[in-house]
C-alpha cells in the first residue's frame, strides 16, 4: 500500500534507535514514506519521525500490524524473534534482510559455521559447554582464548577474554548463554567491508575503512583505510559482496574483519546500516541509509565512491555531566567549521553512544585530531 | 524551553512546504527540536517531522501559541503579517529575520528604495499608479517595461513584461495590487548569491551560482557561476554580505543577481533558503539548510566550500500523469548512480516544483545533461 498522497513506496523499520533515525533522513530526501516501530515515544527516531509506532517488536500482534502497514519491512536491530519474520514471510509480508539470512546474525555459531563451510576466513573456533571444552580448544590454540555469547552480544557486550581455566570456569558454570571460543587473533588493526545488495542481486561495496575500538565500543572509522593495499582491499570487498550473495542477504552487510599481515579473517558480521558506515552520510556518494533504503526497495543502487580523500568519523560518548552538560557544548565544536555533527537525541550516560561526527580532507592525522578533539571535547564531563 | 529530553534548543519554522521539509534533515542531525507550524498535516514537511501544529500562519493566536513552543522562530515563507512579528518580538520571542529586515522582503518597493539609498546596484526602477506614470518611465528607460506586484509574487507570478500602453493599461485598471515598473535588463544570465547571518554578525557567503530560469520558475543551478571572474564572485558575494550586513538579517539571505557586462544588478531578494542554494545539500561542506538553523541559532557558521568542481541542481516539475506516473519513473533515474534524488512528498500537478536532484563532478555539460535527462524523465507525463 503505497502512500496516498505520493504513490510512493512505504518502507518500515523495526526499531527506533540512531540508525532508523539516521534512514529517516535520507527516506525525505527519496520521497518515500518511512515508517517507525518503536519501543517508546523518546527512541532516537521517535523523536523525529512523523509516522512512528510505538509498539514491542517481541509481541507478534504489534509487528504484524506495523508490517500491514508497509510496503517493505526492515530492522535497524537483528533481535526481531526469527519465528515472527518467518510467519510474516509465509503470510506475504516483505521483509529483509530475510529468514534464511537473519539466522547467521542473530547466532554467532551458526555464523561461524555457515563461513567456514563457505570456505571464508574465519579465526579458529569451536562451540564450548564446559571448562574441559574450552580446556580442549587452548590446548590447540594457545591462552588466551576469547570467548563469546552466541546471541545478544554488542559494543563489547558477550565478550571475555579468557587467560586460564579459571577464567573460564565461571563463566561457564552461569548456564544462561550459549558460549563458543575463538583463538586471540594477533590482528594487527580491525577493518570492515560495507556492501549492499538488492532482492535482485544487485550489489555495491563501499571502500574498506579501518576501524579503532575501545573497551568492545567503536570510537573511529578512518576511510579509506590508510596504507591498505589495493589487493587486499578489493580481496575484502569481494569477501563481503561474497557473503552477501551466498546468505542472500538483502539490504546492508556489515563485515567486521581483523588484519593479519597473512590477510584478513572476518570476526563479526551485520545486516543493517552499521556504525563502520556512519563516515558515508558526508564522505560518500551514497550514504549507507540511503542505499539500505534503495536496496531493500529493489531500486538501483547508488555509487560508493568517497568524495573526498579521507573522512573521518568520531563516535560521541555520553560525558558525567548529563545533557545539560552536551547541550553547553554544542556550539563550541561547531567552533570547527569543516565539522560534521550528527546527535541522536538520546538522553546523556557515561559512555553511551549518543552521536558521532565526521570530518572529511586530505590529511589523516590532522583529521583524526580534529574529529577526536571535537567527540572528546562533547563527552568531556563536569568534573573534567 | 530546550527539548526536556536533549538540552538542546528547539527551533520552530513556520511554513510546512519544502523547506521546512529539508530544514527537518538538517535539524535531525544536529540533534535540536524542529517544531513545524503547517497549513495541512499533508504539508510536505508535515508528511515527515515529527513535531508539526497544522495552524494558520495569519491568525495570531495560533502563531503565538506555536513560538511559545520554541526557543527560536523562522519561516520558510515571507508571508506572516508584519504586526504579528513585531506583536511577539515585543513579546520577547526570538524570531528570524526580524521585524526590520521582513518589510525589504515582504514589499519590494521597500526592498528597491533601501538597496537604492544604499549605493546598490539595482535596475532603473518607479513605483507606478497610473498608466501615464508607465509611460512617463518608459519614456526615459524605453519599452518594453516590467511591471512587478509589489508583494505576493513568486516563480514568475507577479510580473508582467509590458510592450506598450495598451499591455499596461489593463494592469494598472485592476486595482488590486500595488505596482512598479522597472527597466527590462538586458542580461546575459541570473546569478544568485547565497549568504548566511547571525545575530552577532558573523557571516559566511557560499561561492556564486548560475540560475536558469523558464517561465519565470527557476529550473536549473550551475554551481558555481561557469565562467565568472573572481573579480566578479567576490564583488557579487561582498554585495550580499553588505545587504546581509545593512538590513540585519538574520539566517539566510539569497540575493537574485542579473549579470551584465559591466557588473550585476540585483533583482530580488529572499530571506530563508532558497532554491538557488539546493546544490549545497550534495555540493557543499554546509547545506544552506544546516546553516539557516545555525545561523538562527547563534551557533558558529559552518564551512560553504564547494565539495566537488561542479554541481547541478534540476528542478523536477510535476508531469501531466500525476502521482502514480512520478511514482513509476523515480527508480529509473536512479539508474544515474550518482543522482541525488530530492522529493518534496508533493502532490503532483503539471509544472508544480515537487523536487529536484543534484550532481556533482568536473564537467559542467555533462553534468547538465545528466540532471536535465533525470529531471525530464520525472516530469515526462503518459502523453509525451
Amino acid at each position: 500500500m503505497p502512500n496516498p498522497h505520493t504513490a510512493l513506496p512505504v518502507v518500515g523499520m523495526v526499531g527506533g534507535g540512531q540508525l532508523a533515525r539516521m534512514t529517516q533522513q535520507a527516506a525525505i530526501a527519496l520521497g518515500i514514506e518511512f515508517r517507525v516501530l518503536a519501543d517508546s515515544p523518546i527512541d532516537s527516531a521517535a523523536l523525529v519521525a512523523a509516522n512512528t509506532t510505538v509498539g514491542d517488536y517481541r509481541d507478534f500482534e504489534d509487528l504484524a500490524a506495523f508490517a500491514a502497514t508497509c510496503d517493505v519491512v526492515t530492522f535497524d536491530h537483528e533481535h526481531v524473534p526469527l519465528s515472527h519474520v518467518e510467519k510474516l514471510t509465509s503470510s506475504g509480508v516483505l521483509i529483509y534482510p530475510g529468514a534464511h539470512a537473519l539466522p547467521y546474525v542473530q547466532d554467532k555459531i551458526r555464523m561461524r559455521e555457515r563461513l567456514a563451510q563457505l570456505g571464508m576466513p574465519v579465526p579458529a573456533w569451536a562451540a564450548v559447554e564446559t571448562v574441559e571444552d574450552v580446556e580442549q580448544f587452548a590446548s590447540e590454540h594457545g591462552w588466551p582464548v576469547v570467548a563469546k555469547a552466541a546471541s545478544g552480544g554488542y559494543d563489547g557486550k558477550g565478550v571475555w577474554l579468557l587467560r586460564s581455566s579459571d577464567d573460564a570456569r565461571p563463566l561457564l558454570a552461569r548456564g544462561d548463554v550459549r558460549l563458543f571460543v575463538e583463538e586471540n587473533v594477533a590482528f594487527t588493526r580491525e577493518l570492515a567491508a560495507l556492501v549492499a545488495r538488492t532482492p535482485s542481486g544487485n550489489s555495491t561495496a563501499w571502500p574498506i575503512v579501518e576501524t579503532v575500538q575501545s573497551d568492545g565500543v567503536c570510537v573511529e572509522v578512518v576511510a579509506p583505510a590508510p596504507t591498505l593495499d589495493d589487493a587486499k582491499a578489493q580481496a575484502a570487498q569481494q569477501l563481503a559482496l561474497r557473503i552477501a550473495d551466498e546468505l542472500d542477504v538483502v539490504g546492508l552487510l556489515a563485515v567486521e574483519l581483523f588484519d593479519r599481515p597473512g590477510g584478513v579473517v572476518v570476526n563479526e558480521l551485520a545486516m543493517r546500516p552499521h556504525n563502520s558506515g556512519h563516515w558515508t552520510i558526508d564522505g560518500s556518494t551514497t550514504s549507507q541509509f540511503e542505499q539500505h533504503l534503495r536496496a531493500v526497495l529493489d531500486w538501483p543502487l547508488g555509487d560508493t565512491a568517497a568524495t573526498a580523500p579521507v573522512t573521518v568519523m568520531s563516535n560521541v560518548l555520553g560525558g558525567d555531566d548529563g545533557n545539560a552538560g552536551l547541550a553547553t557544548r554544542v556550539p563550541d565544536v561547531l567552533d570547527d567549521p569543516d565539522l560534521h555533527l550528527h546527535l541522536y537525541g538520546k538522553g546523556v550516560r557515561p559512555g553511551r553512544k549518543i552521536g558521532h561526527v565526521n570530518i572529511c580532507g586530505d590529511d589523516v592525522a590532522t583529521l583524526r585530531a580534529r574529529a577526536t578533539r571535537a567527540a572528546d571535547h562533547l563527552r568531556r564531563g563536569a568534573a573534567t
